[in-house]
């Protein structure tokens, strides 16, 4: 089972690739999405759609896990970071019905057993797990590898966090 | 010169098609996108998407005019009613280069000449403005002819209310 983590942001989007086999676990592909000020609301929302859309096609995963995002600075954030995660959650529910959504506590949870781990810790673990020679970057991308690996390790106790 | 006017939501997401020619405006229709409680977050994304793209299909308005969100009760609302709001301007930008926005109280100076109008007000020179038989149902759908009557009038100022 292929599984793409996804931790959705308005100016960066980070995304995560893992193959999971039985209890093995192997990194594919890690990155982030980036739009920047200079550019357009509305040219923002199209990149993050395309860019994840190019992601969808060129690695085809079975399922994809978002972060669940329940807090932002203030309203204004909330308005534009909720842009951006509508977005990629429409892109990905047209591309599958198999979404699913962990809060950043419920993955420091399956990650490192804790859920007021350090990010630090979080990263040292995704590193461990999938094998890498370096903790992911930026933190981003670590945290879309950190969501998907929750997923992969979740088992039939997955379909608890469906998105709905 | 066809204006779309959409009042962005998620629940009832507004939207009205106005014909401009010179100072001669003539409603075409209007409408409301509805989602429900007992539909899942995505789907009701994908709901509004695949309606709004109807919508555009149908009609083939030149000119798409939002009404501007800056507010939310709290920020759990600002990040759904953000994901609509995402989730219309990203249909809208692959349609057409051509978006505006307009702040409820631009709407209002534009409609009434007051800022700070009563919906009522706003909701009587709509239909007088249009030669409607009653006041455009429900409030929503009204909010969005409002905008593409804003819009339709506005001239050559419009440029300064594109959206970016």
């Amino acid at each position: 089972m292929r599984v793409l983590g996804i931790d959705p942001g308005f100016a960066i989007c980070g995304w995560g690739i893992v193959d999971a086999e039985g209890s093995s676990l192997k990194h594919i592909n890690h990155g982030v999405i980036l739009t920047t000020t200079d550019m357009r609301f509305q040219d923002r929302l199209v990149k993050i759609k395309n860019d994840l859309q190019d992601i969808l096609t060129l690695y085809k995963p079975d399922e994809i896990a978002f972060e669940e995002l329940f807090f932002a600075r203030n309203v204004t954030t909330a308005l534009t970071v909720g842009a951006a995660r509508g977005c990629a959650v429409t892109v990905a529910a047209e591309y599958t019905d198999k979404l699913y959504e962990y809060t950043p506590m419920e993955v420091k949870q399956a990650i490192v057993g804790y859920g007021r781990a350090e990010k630090f810790q979080i990263q040292q673990m995704v590193k461990m797990l999938l094998n890498l020679q370096d903790i992911p970057k930026p933190d981003d991308a670590a945290d879309a590898l950190a969501v998907a690996v929750t997923h992969a390790n979740a088992g039939y106790a997955r379909e608890h966090f469906r998105m709905k």
